[in-house]
């Protein structure tokens, strides 16, 4: 691994005489400004292509689950009988139904196993609620008379997003607080509009951020289609439900029992998947829901296939076995996404902190970390660093349409890059985020001058 | 394999002393309608459970592609370099698009290679064109003022008649003649109607009768578009492209040739899989249609999942590995399945030609073949059958809302059982429909007495 010029003892003036940007004076800025330009500069020669925006798991994690395909193996039969390489079985197998039950923490009764993407199960639900009504056709989305609108944690996930506007609805930002969605906000915002149909939540290493939901938050979620209705779907992506970096992870709780006791079970369709446990491309997914919602769900879902790969269904079963399959297997992955993160937050703390420029989530597990740049400049850091052949995630691209209204959030993707490539990209980044600080204090001193 | 009663030199009475059925006289009818039901209380006495509905390939069948599990083997590339463990590839692995197109004859470009599901395939093609429009968000077909409708050959498959009746489309029945689809009529209807926005066709080995379209039908089909208009598609499912069972099989005109002579290639859709090749619950599918559409359509299948499992493409690539390789295959299924089809034709050439009831189809390949009762017993056959232990596809299921005008037709699929079984199974069915014409016959001459 290449150290950078400003960790260890060898960090550069640059750094370590860094006092609070915001205490120089125009003389001593525009001197830095200088000096970072001469680093920007050396970083450009250096001729780097170098990807941060890959949410997808790098080769060494997927060869974690190369047995996968050696668990068929001629025995095409689940525990049932059932052969597995015919048509049929529409909610999937019963043992991988099951498996998702574990990882969701939830009965195995509730959940439906499908195909290699559990974005496709949220889209056909949603296709469903907004074409069929979620229970019954009278309800169907498409049918209310005005604009339908979709509550949105920002910052969040973009294809959420894009499904729900892609369905023609009006997407409302919701702000993400350290405990989650601002509740108090949602709450005023579904009293006063019942046009509001659902919410997109990712409870657990919230996309980009990190954050886990706390217990309170999730309590008060499961009390929302109280007061938004019956129509009302939260959409709960628990997509990274086992993605700790920790042995003492924090603790997600359980929507589906706070929704019981609050009489809401209706309300809220999980889902989750293998795609960042075993294969991005070729894992298994979940849907879970109340047996009323999957009755209404399932009609849809037989109109449009026969049946998930169950034989995919029997790879994972065979190979996870259980929980506690998975577990050991997340411990894999751990060590190798855990030092990334590390090293990404490292690089930021040290060249970042003294100057007090921006701030940054340091997530306890998941794919993403998010990086909050002084109001305005998220667009100009991102151009800059990919003048120096660092591409990072598009600014705006975690909140609707791309529209950050603070230009600041930065999507940061440690997962995929090597140990090597984060050490060379990072400077990169801190350079144009500095850079870019130090710019902004200029104008705005030139302004008052 | 048990010898039927009527086959062979121990037929007995009841069939070699056969007149035409019309020409027997009340009297006989009587006696004749007596001997059935001796028979039919053989046949219940003999307490079967026999199955003759299910499409789908037997175990032995299925067996022959068992070798796909190894073809992975820790190899995760295709010929590019990409890793086919992660996420990406919207359009599937290139190598499985060329499988594609050699199954289909047409250019590798024009080819998607999808999931397990050409059914859902051939579903989200039609969702995009309802919801987005075939080519441009003004054509959309949900924005139609008045209803929309389709075309459905009948009869056909329940499947596709469920797809476009899920979308709010009027369905319209046109005939299947010996040379395909009746163009005359649907020349005739697409003239005057333009609310018809397209067509369901199975055009070599139609489901349920076998039917190859004629070059002719394919040429006018060709033609339709400039009828019917730009937005008008025909949904070309190929399902039973490659399922001969002689060496000089019938071939398929080349319905791309035709329309790109017709100027007519954005109006056709083509769908294939590997469902009836390797595994009917995890094989792979394929979308075949113009550059225009391709695009068009892209857009709406990347906001529903991040792309195909592109392992399960891998198997299929390493293990059929070119059209030569599927014919090899397709030769095995033949093997297996054409003695099958060979033995339902000989029971019900010897139990009902010299009755002269109903008429059947001796199809060249595919999975069903189809029986055309004497008008109005279908529901009673059926229901015969099934009093004697041996289920059928329902009355009705081959045309859309399971409405049969005539009452007439009944999918029979000899894939799944065994030979013994089908040995088991149609005698019953032969003497269930004896049982119904005979009785017909009483009726009309109790009424004419």
């Amino acid at each position: 691994m290449l150290t950078s010029n400003y960790t260890g003892s060898t960090k550069p003036s640059l750094y370590n005489d860094a006092v609070m940007l915001n205490d120089l004076s125009r003389d001593e800025l525009i001197s830095r400004e200088r000096a970072l330009l001469e680093r920007f500069a050396i970083h450009k020669e250096a001729g780097l292509a170098l990807d941060l925006t890959r949410g997808k798991p790098s080769p060494e994690q997927l060869s974690l689950s190369d047995e996968l395909d050696a668990m068929v193996g001629g025995e095409f039969r689940a525990s049932d009988g059932t052969d597995l390489r015919n048509y049929g079985g529409l909610t999937g197998m019963s043992e991988a139904r099951e498996l998702g039950a574990e990882l969701l923490g939830i009965g195995a009764e509730d959940v439906i196993a499908g195909g290699n993407s559990s974005l496709t199960l949220m889209y056909q639900y949603l296709l469903h609620a907004w074409l069929h009504g979620p229970l019954d056709t009278k309800t169907a989305w498409r049918l209310e008379p005005g604009p339908t609108k979709f509550l949105c944690v920002v910052p969040g996930y973009d294809r959420h997003f894009t499904i729900v506007e892609n369905l023609g609805f009006e997407l409302l930002n919701v702000r993400l607080t350290d405990s989650g969605p601002d509740m108090d906000q949602i709450e005023d915002l579904v009293s006063s509009d019942p046009s509001i149909k659902g919410i997109w939540c990712v409870p657990k290493y919230s996309n980009p951020t990190g954050h886990v939901y706390a217990d309170n938050t999730v309590k008060r979620l499961a009390h929302i289609p109280k007061i938004a209705g019956p129509n009302f779907r939260i959409m709960w992506d628990n997509a990274y439900a086992v993605h700790d970096f920790d042995d003492n992870p924090p603790v997600l709780a359980n929507i589906f029992s706070h929704c019981e006791t609050a009489g809401t079970k209706d309300s809220v369709i999980q889902f989750a998947s293998t795609s960042k446990v075993t294969r991005a491309g070729a894992g298994i997914s979940f849907l879970a829901a109340s047996q009323a919602n999957r009755d209404s769900f399932i009609k849809t879902l037989g109109i449009q296939t026969i049946g998930p790969d169950k034989l995919n269904q029997l790879r994972h079963v065979r190979f996870l076995k259980n929980i506690d399959g998975i577990r050991v297997l997340m411990r894999g992955h751990a060590a190798i996404v855990k030092p990334k993160f590390d090293l990404v937050v490292q690089h930021l703390t040290d060249g970042l902190t003294s100057d007090s420029i921006g701030s940054w989530t340091t997530p306890r597990g998941g794919y993403f970390l998010s990086f909050e740049a002084p109001k305005g400049l998220a667009t100009e850091i991102v151009r800059l660093s990919a003048e120096a052949g660092v591409k990072l995630t598009p600014a705006g691209a975690t909140f609707p349409h791309g529209q950050d209204p603070n230009n600041s959030n930065i999507r940061i993707a440690p997962t995929y890059p090597s140990l090597d490539e984060i050490d060379q990209a990072m400077p990169v980044f801190v350079t144009a985020v500095s850079l870019a600080a130090v710019r902004k204090l200029l104008q705005s001193s030139e302004k008052h001058a």
